[in-house]
């Protein structure tokens, strides 16, 4: 078995133990383990705790700050921009959409960027803040240096930023778009190279820009639907870069990253029982749809990530024991005892 | 020959004469020209002057309002719905994108979306607005019925919906992506069908959900990148639609369409400077960029349109005989003379 099922609540007292024993505010380590383990239970494990030995080690090793003074740097009626301190992504991320939302429930629609802060993990976290309360919510990121071609080109010039939006359903999960703007998100490679499972074709070029066959060690990639991805790679890269002071991929080594977030109150808009009957029934017409042979329904963006959620979060989250093993190494490094069994 | 070079200010004059015509005030006719032939120019003539003969023969019959007056249903500080009063869509549109900049400026970001009105040409029109204030434009449409399936769907499930975002530069043009989030625009698909040049294989399904080696009557479209263009085309067609008042797309048959637009004022955020400088070498370095064998450069999005747009104002613009006898046809039912000789 490649795989370990382990309990989601004490997957997070781990997560939050080993935050805390690195140096962070058992606030904010709690707030570090809700948002990777929400994450994992997605089945985004990419993005949850498997990268939470990397953000501890640049703590450990002094290139992270583990208790940050999150500061706003400005602000107006609908827009601030907030200094992370060079700590968690996360934790900037998290206080940068919680301004938006309330400043979106007062004027409408609002947007925060972040700027001088780590990764922040999955962009469905922060939109999904927003869409639990009853606004729709956007938030993207740069990923620091570039690793993604023009279409055509036969070197990185952008990034493989993320995006997301999230829109609540009413009584339903949310709908929530969670991209990457090349072919692949680079985690989602790792995943597949972990588990030994072979790299779509056209996703990874070669240093002549070119569909490689020997993508072992590629690290250019294709962009999603050529000038589509290019061009949003490169959109989210000024929303979260230039416009919150920070820089364009193409002069970023590791850097702290910027962040944008973005909030828009639907009952602003248009009464907002009647948004969610019209999305209900729209939602149902999808999930009735005609589908090809073999496929089984079509499923709305996020859905498949929502029917893991509730299903892990009752009988467990199935971990690749490399994920498990690198926690474990920074759980011995932090005196911290596992709570799996090999 | 299958086109005949003609002057912009000459077809900005025939079309604006057209839609006074037709019945618009002068006013909303010179702007309707305005947008056209600005859209000619970029080179996305389907967007342009070739949509209008349909938009005015709706008008002719008696389908769409020729004097909308333009209502604000409501608003706040950061956003504002407008009823387009069943008029030409890009009139509410323009008015609208007017609205969230304005309100942008003063308050750091702002939305408006309009309801009850008419295709609005290319999206790129309002975001190109916004960047030419120096904001961030982002703009989105509908496109009323459902064209394209779900990754693995047999149906048309969404809209083949249009998003644009605009990122001013300093002096050189803005950043434009203007896309559409199935495999390509129908306007494009009926382009190539004009000029009897192949569909690339993969944009169109048959009834089975299958890509089809018989693409000319197919009317079903695969997403862009599977789950990104079928999640943006969603996601799209919620913001412009149940956000503004309107219907999903699976509800509409020819019902008006809702459009959205948004301005982020990058001075509230940064300084504009010192953001146009880092874009500026950030251009610099994708201009420079190594290319695979056979591609001259990488370009960025937008650019290609707006090195049409330069050559064209100058040297006038390639129009393709089929469109300008469409052009003709209903000159004539408005008796207005063309100004082309064929």
């Amino acid at each position: 078995m490649q795989e370990i099922v382990v309990d989601a609540t004490q997957l997070h007292n781990f997560a939050q133990t080993l935050c805390e024993k690195a140096g962070l505010r058992p606030e904010d380590a709690e707030q570090m383990a809700e948002l990777q383990v929400q994450t994992d239970l997605r089945g985004v494990h990419s993005h949850g705790t498997r990268a939470l030995p990397g953000y501890l080690n640049l703590v450990l090793e002094g290139k992270m700050n583990p208790k940050p003074d999150l500061r706003i740097v400005t602000e107006g009626p609908s827009f601030a921009v907030v200094d992370g301190d060079n700590g968690m992504g996360h934790l900037a991320s998290t206080f940068a959409m919680q301004i938006a939302i309330a400043k979106a429930k007062t004027n409408g629609v609002a947007a925060a960027g972040v700027r001088n802060a780590g990764h922040f993990g999955a962009a469905g976290c922060y939109s999904i803040m927003a869409a639990s309360e009853q606004l729709i919510g956007f938030s993207t990121t740069n990923t620091g240096r570039v690793s993604v071609a023009a279409p055509g080109g036969a070197e990185a010039v952008v990034a493989n930023n993320a995006m997301s939006y999230a829109l609540p359903t009413g009584e339903r999960h949310p709908i929530v778009l969670d991209m990457a703007c090349g072919a692949s998100a680079w985690g989602k490679i790792g995943t597949l190279r972990m588990y030994g499972e072979p790299i779509p074709h056209g996703w990874l070029l070669d240093d002549k820009g070119q569909p490689t066959d020997d993508p072992g060690n590629s690290r250019l990639l294709a962009p999603a639907a050529g000038p589509r991805g290019y061009g949003l790679a490169l959109v989210m890269g000024i929303l979260a870069g230039p416009l919150c002071g920070g820089l364009m991929a193409s002069s970023k080594d590791n850097d702290p990253s910027e962040h944008f977030f973005m909030a828009i109150n639907i009952a602003s808009f248009t009464d907002y029982d009647t948004y969610v009957a019209e999305l209900q029934q729209g939602i149902d017409k999808i999930h009735t749809s005609k589908t090809a042979e073999g496929v089984e329904q079509a499923f709305l963006p996020g859905e498949i990530e929502w029917n893991n959620y509730d299903k892990w979060r009752e009988s467990g989250i199935p971990i690749h024991r490399d994920h498990l093993q690198s926690l474990a190494d920074i759980a011995d490094r932090l005196n911290v005892a596992i709570f799996w069994k090999w």
